[in-house]
């Protein structure tokens, strides 16, 4: 068996020793089992999977047991998600995987447009079925006693003109301050804190919700599991979620966070950019908020 | 964003171009998110597994889109496995990783133990409660009439000196020719085709089984779905279960192949290798056996 410093020293396990059968040889046997009517990205992505997978457990010498372990916390993993949860995702979340597809599906693909909003991860609590709403309405419907009321509104432009679009859709929604969204609350009325905006011929819109606040990812699955065996907190810093939809425009999934929350620096999903810190304003004579934020969206044309 | 042909220059992604944070610095990022409490071989393992991961996404740029079809495919397995199947366990075979993990922790661990029998994969089917039988007892109870049933014969015996092992356990089990185990087929007897002997004084094992036929692996479930994306059979060869244990050796788990199999080349799980090739010869003056074995094990002594 080549040692684990061995393939250390030689990426991709290639050109190591291989006369036991099981090293780089074993994982081109496994690649060139592929058939010819495998379509060729799918040819490029198993690829790199089971070479990086082989690497892996040849790295850490993985064992019989261990890797058991893993099969065992996937598995639960799948068993426990369902139409209000996926936890598979949630294990992909706390390893920085969702932001890292995230930044090379969106970001990556635009980052030479000066400007442009960041993108964040679409995280799990997303509904296909958010209700239209007037712009300047709530969406809280229960205010909990302890929530702070915000003023929130803004423009949606075209990154490279600064020209307003119209009718474009501005999707939020966000968790309560105990921490839940309506559909994992059944003391939340349905569709709580989401709402869809359309903007105006100004490119505005705005609404009434919540200062958010951090709240802890499930801790009851495998996900909170391994965060607990990688010593790791729970909590994602205070964020609203946003999908910005205009005709003819790259769609934005994103999360805004508020700069004076104290788990900015660490969240447990890894989502947060310098960009995407916003800070919540004062606001003197509205009886319906005692904060302000306006947050303004540039979207790219689409390609 | 660091280019994927940059990133294959530079293992682990380490040295790359990071500016966007994405590279690198992010994968820093993630594993050094783990406290102080993370045991040593979490840590080393955990950190492995994040890195060779992100790599994988940024050497293919991995989309959203097709992240979460992964996401989707495990969380399946997980749903459709239970106590009669593992469909976790099963998408890791197809790819390779549970012979390399076996490879690592049995074969290589004694590597330099001439003669040694070879370990294989346990694979899904094995039972903790298969009854204790007589030697020279057949483990078919309702042999089917397309079967060539085996008399097979034995002794364990100590690679070392070659001294035989009284009083160890050899454990087989089998696919009947319908390619079901007992556990998957209505139609089979409680433990059928399946069985644990106890060397004599002479380490000496024998019983009658079947000839074995190779079979697909489950073909409704994620692992059969990836197969067909990747253009591959589902077949295994035909094969015979192994678990020996003595009292004071490595026990050993493994998988005997019939030389003679069209499937031998291309195991859709990868167990096979070259020491573990029978042949089964003609037998004669048997009135319950047209075929004959002869499969000798050597242990290695417990560390």
């Amino acid at each position: 068996m080549t040692s684990a410093t061995q393939l250390q020293q030689q990426p991709n396990g290639q050109g190591g020793d291989d006369d036991d059968g099981m090293g780089a040889e074993f994982t081109r046997t496994v690649v060139e089992a592929m058939g010819p009517a495998t379509s060729p990205r799918l040819r490029e992505v198993m690829s790199a999977l089971i070479r990086h997978v082989h690497d892996f457990a040849r790295e850490v010498q993985l064992t019989t047991d261990e890797w058991m372990a893993g099969v065992q916390l996937i598995n639960a993993a799948g068993q426990m998600s369902n139409e209000k949860r996926n936890e598979g995702q949630l294990l992909c979340d706390v390893i920085g995987l969702e932001s890292l597809v995230d930044h090379i599906t969106f970001s990556a693909a635009t980052k030479s447009t000066k400007g442009l909003t960041a993108s964040a991860i679409l995280g799990p609590f997303w509904r296909h079925d958010t209700p239209l709403r007037e712009n300047g309405s709530s969406i809280s419907f229960d205010t909990p006693a302890d929530a702070q009321v915000v003023f929130m509104h803004g423009r949606v432009a075209d990154v490279a003109t600064g020209a307003p679009l119209a009718d474009a859709t501005v999707e939020v929604w966000q968790a309560s301050t105990n921490g839940l969204y309506e559909q994992q609350d059944d003391e939340q009325v349905e569709h709580n804190l989401r709402g869809v905006f359309k903007t105006d011929a100004q490119g505005a819109y705005s609404l009434y919700c919540l200062r958010p606040t951090p709240y802890p990812v499930p801790q009851d699955g495998p996900a909170g599991k391994l965060l607990g065996l990688m010593d790791r907190h729970v909590f994602r810093p205070a964020h609203i979620h946003f999908m910005v939809v205009a005709d003819g425009y790259r769609s934005l999934v994103t999360q805004i966070f508020d700069e004076d929350c104290k788990y900015l620096a660490n969240d447990s999903v890894f989502a947060v950019k310098d960009d995407l810190r916003v800070r919540f304003e004062p606001r003197a004579g509205d009886e319906r908020a005692s904060l302000e934020l306006e947050y303004n969206i540039n979207l790219a044309k689409a390609e």
